[in-house]
């Protein structure tokens, strides 16, 4: 299975990490302290865009922050540090797998399936699941503006499962079809609210109206840790040409604003479960995920690591 | 005001109706009534698509048919038919301008409204509490497939009604600014449902979910009242390729199945006010309007008007 | 089609309040009236356990007293009283059967319909749909404590109809399949409320739970027309023997009570519409129904004729 | 305080095991795990009907899987193996008693509770209030189809509390009276769902509309473990007969099917506080509880020991 | 009994309306209907604060605008001015006892009631349930900021009903011992909504969310026709010196600002019964009481008699 | 900052707790063990009147009977106890102020909070805020019976931020224009439900029911771990004198019972978030707080300290 979007981009931050951990020549290890350091501030500088990077650079610099007390040379902590990136590449390399695999027993044979955007993670379930012979059939949203519910039957109807394709707005329509919603997820408060492409909330919400069950296919680096200390995230607002043409845009009258957030968010009451290669938790028990992934994060590590803005790539 | 859509239609049909009763030859009753039936029949089996054409025809047959009993000529019957049909006529031509001046009283100032789709009704609301000097703002959802929302935006923004454009699927994340939703309908049946633009549900459970309170803008002559006798308003699926062209449908493969229903149903609970031009209702007042309008009808006359099928323009 | 239960009790009133007016000597309308309120109060000191009892007096004493004032002789309002016996006698004997054709067409093809208790006008919704070649299932069940839901079962089940027995407890567990549920009713408040064979409320709950739709077949003479004026419908508490036998009871100890209501009340937001001879109204045209059916009655009119007590047959 | 049920059927299995251990004559800690393995799966072959069976047994395994590592003899191995077992057994043995005391505190003078079927722990609740001096009545459900409510009917009158016998249709109608419920569990979730006797959650639906609390008595073996890893409890459809008899339902007619469901799900919404051995959390803390007294389990540890059928006795 | 508040106002206004109209001078129709109609614009010059006033003008002037096309003379209409008047006042002379009578049958032995402000209407209501033998509780709230609750513990203390007066904050902390909400009404819009004294809204949302029925007592000149065609009930804010003293005011700091409303509007759906003096409806009767009282009004009815202002005696 | 109300409470009685350790002579740990039991039970029987004093106790016998096992002497544990005495005290120095960092990023700019009573924490959040440079509006109830809106109002309008004073009873007339709710904590219960001031559960209930947010800043030692075991938290009623003068209720009359209760219950579904200086948690989290701050506490730690009654300052 190939490492993609969310956490390629960690993946990749990690690995330049580990990399200026090695080649680092200082002895002591305050020096190599203010190295890797500064090393995690230029790879935060590139504006990322996802959670999954400064969640992968914390997960080292954390691990590297306990053990500066005891170690006696750059070389100690040259070790952790190596020792924790390794991990996290690891962790991003296999999560969606495991994430298929877990995810695969919530579908029941002959149940209709609706998922709104394109999320490996999602898919991941729903492929693991066909590839263990359960018959389902799903539904998948268009998702304006980028289309990208198009790719999500494209995937799936290769492999032979059966998809519909319906507008974003005919999901209260359909719903009354629906068994269960699967959704991938760009990111998870330390509350279980879930941040994902717009619209999703609006699909959550129409499932929660029935009953529907709503689960989120979520690698854990994709929780936030920095919500628990308040920090809100930021949702990008996209260039209105992804919804209109200037062209016709020009037709309706200059004065006419349009506004194209990519993101929303969806309260915790709405989500069932939360699909992670760690197990499937609740929505209340993303706390404890960050929690086993991260540690005890201390209040300075939360606040360093955290200067993104969610955008979709 | 210029009658148009569902409006024009009815008023078309009732025209011919009673060019049709001008015409009859007949000296008795009896084949008058038959000749009248005949053209009723005949205006039905262009297999309307709107509620409002049997509504019409509905409306002049039901007086002629209480005037029968009395009648001792043709002729007797034929003016009855033809001062139904004025009635009815000018009905449409009036309709949505009051619905205007009634529905723009519901309209603060300082408000911001949120519509989806293109209605002619909620239109006539907002640019009439615009030019009674009221200033609000506009949020108007694109409206896929066809993007009508686009027409709205245009009409209000060139009388200077601030518009924003938005994606159907941000209709939630936008709720927390708006004051009142405002829509049209396509039909509405006797338990106060609302049939309008597929889409429309879910931006009532948004508005819903925050009590933003939900307005309806229709005429008398969109109320069904053969929902009284339980028949269900039948919703047409329209082509795939308003969703997605053929080309593009076969790179995501032959298997994919597209479906596009044009409508869907909004329970009364979602809607706080039905703006007709008779005055404003709550939802359960459909039955009153029916009864104002239509008169007690009996069951013969509300299955036999019936055959219609809810399709866009 | 027999007339049964409720519609039974009651015609057999007012045919005894024809009798009544028929032999009636008096020959002033003052004479006559008190005859006729005479036959009127003996009928009700039967102590009359359903609401159509009442229901059907009421009828035709309205429509005697409306008369009284222009009346000039005792032979006029004997002449009323008999005409509106027989409406309302007909009115019984047609009643089940026009809700079954209504309420037919609420019945989709392949749907599943869940029933509780035996209702003879829901029974006669769904024979009615079956022979119009309609295709559904039913999901009866057993209704505690006397098992009247296998009687459902078995008036179903000879028609042809696929039919599934199930615990009153398993109602929640069998709703994610149900599409509609269809229950009679014993009484319909002025305000929309069903009272209903106890267990209902909780169908109604747990169907509003997950929004499927609960209709209620009811004939018109169910509405209770007194609850206008604050009247609460009394319900009747029935034998503990119905629930334990007596040796069973004294097996688990003298001092355990046990309680036996037959009827519950559900509220009129968990019903979506009531399907009566004269069309479909949701629960809140039930005040039209009674103004209708009875006319407005006065404070005494409502008041005179309402001592009964809900009790099963 | 005898040990029942599920506790019974977990400790007799863990003692097994313990018997297993102590006989193996394995020298090598591979060769131990070898028996110990062989003895587990047969204790699982004999298809267990309760979750805590697979529980004791993974309680046991994990702590001797935790200390292979370290482990030099199969004799180091057998010696956990035996503390842990005796651990165990301690637990099933305490637990309810524990409990009683635990929730005995919820109990206020005067309350009206509400239980359903006939569960060792919610009994253990109210005889422990009871005693302890506290006043209160308690309305028991009859419990169809085997009258398990009778039973605790029984146990709570020989103590003299005052109890109401109802149906279980009743429930809804009597709840205005009740101020809290209190029910036992075949099994908590990891995200806190409760499975417990059909119609349980229509008990709690009916509860959660009036806000009475509803609580769950529940020995911390009752829960899930492998709920974790996306598998779902599988719930046993019991024989027909339990609800008619084979006589009976010939005269209904043969070709009407019979569904006897013996549990339901109440999702976490509807449950207020569980009251297990280690104190009372809300049912979002069932992650917790498992991961005190499982520990974190593998993977595989969580998928091996999971093979029984919810049953019973 | 004696007509107070805004039953007073109103029929005052209409004895005035009367005394016009018997002193025009004027012997056609048309110079008539001038003077009355200028009595009546003088009438509500008068800026009135309750609904009331301008719906006996409304009365008073819909029959005689009915009356006026047959009118022959100014005498004529004279006459049908002062019956009409006489009929109005008569109405309010006898509402407040008549509610009494009818909601008294709402009110079970041993309930209690929860009542906010102090509301004739409501007070009669429970008055005549005591009167005629009723045992039951009330707790008045204090009713912020000028005590009210006060003076309706007073009045029921007086004969002896057990009063409890308590916090308007502690409404919620009180509703799961209370059975029911009586409450008067300040105005009801057309489709149910109540306007009354600030925090109304806030006790029945507390007694909606454990389903304690909330019922409002209300003659029908409360009611607001004008609502029918989208006016909006304006309502006043009052002086902050109500809940603040200037002086205690400047201690805080003069950038504090005081906002004082005096009501607030509760939504239909908060509401379950309106007890007026012509029996019991939901909340969406309001439009039947509407015709019932005072006829199809014109949209020049309904428009020219609307300048009030809600405001507390 | 000043150590206010709650946190002055409990780090008197740690410090005096502390001291009571240092002037032990005892020798052995057993001697030591007793004096110190004997200082706590002693300051537990001031019977305290907030949950701060017993949590204080708790967290250093907790860490002192930890340490029992291991100690060899009593100058080890009063050593022990002296360093868990002064963290305590540090913690109760620097919580309220890292609420207010931590809770400051949860006030967007722009918004209009509201806020109920008088709360340290919650106006730590405001102000630190404010300081930050963002612009911001107050709503602050007067919250009766003692008017402690008005210190709230007079703190924050000194430092310029905008307030608006507005009656208890006017929350939900407000609420529309209101973006956040943020309130303090008298305690918190181990399931997430607050207990503050009375009325604040109608301020929760309010913002819930418009999906306002509702924050709380409650410092760590407000939580209460005895509701792990099933204590109730045990609620004042305040003297009547508070609410109405003996004069002013003698005029109402003699049997007019006055009831005052100073705190309400709001469930933890009705709270967002928990400001807490360890982080922000959802109220399902406080039970990770409770572990955190105390450990794993014995039956008997929870049990013995937690003798006090909530009362107001």
């Amino acid at each position: 299975m190939r490492v993609r979007g969310a956490g390629l981009i960690a993946s990749s931050a990690v690995t330049a990490l580990k990399i200026a951990a090695q080649k680092s020549p200082a002895e002591d290890p305050g020096s190599f302290m203010r190295d890797l350091s500064d090393a995690a501030r230029v790879l935060l500088e590139t504006r990322p865009t996802a959670v999954s990077l400064p969640n992968g650079i914390r997960y080292v610099m954390h691990r590297v922050n306990r053990a500066k007390a005891n170690a006696t040379s750059g070389a100690d902590l040259k070790l952790v540090a190596s020792k924790a990136a390794d991990e996290f590449v690891e962790l991003t390399r296999t999560a969606v797998e495991r994430i298929g695999e877990i995810g695969a027993k919530r579908i029941r044979d002959g149940v209709v399936v609706l998922t709104h955007c394109n999320s490996t993670a999602a898919i991941s379930v729903m492929t693991t699941a066909w590839r263990q012979g359960k018959k389902f059939e799903v539904y998948a949203t268009e998702t304006r503006p980028r289309f990208q519910g198009r790719l999500t039957a494209r995937v799936l109807a290769r492999l032979g499962i059966p998809v519909t394709l319906i507008l974003d707005d005919a999901v209260r329509y359909f719903m009354q079809d629906v068994d269960m919603v699967l959704v991938g997820a760009d990111a998870i408060t330390a509350n279980g609210a879930l941040v994902n492409k717009v619209g999703t909330s609006m699909v959550a919400l129409a499932a929660h109206e029935v009953h529907v069950n709503v689960n989120v296919a979520a690698e854990s680096y994709k929780f936030s840790p920095e919500t628990m200390i308040g920090e809100l995230v930021e949702i990008e607002e996209r260039d209105p040409s992804e919804i209109i043409s200037a062209k016709a845009l020009s037709q309706i009258g200059r004065r006419v604003k349009v506004r194209n957030p990519s993101f929303d968010l969806t309260p915790p009451e709405f989500v069932d479960a939360i699909i992670t290669e760690r197990g499937i938790i609740p929505p209340l028990g993303a706390m404890l995920i960050l929690q086993e992934v991260f540690g005890v994060l201390t209040p300075e590590e939360l606040t360093e690591y955290q200067t993104y803005k969610l955008s979709e790539a």
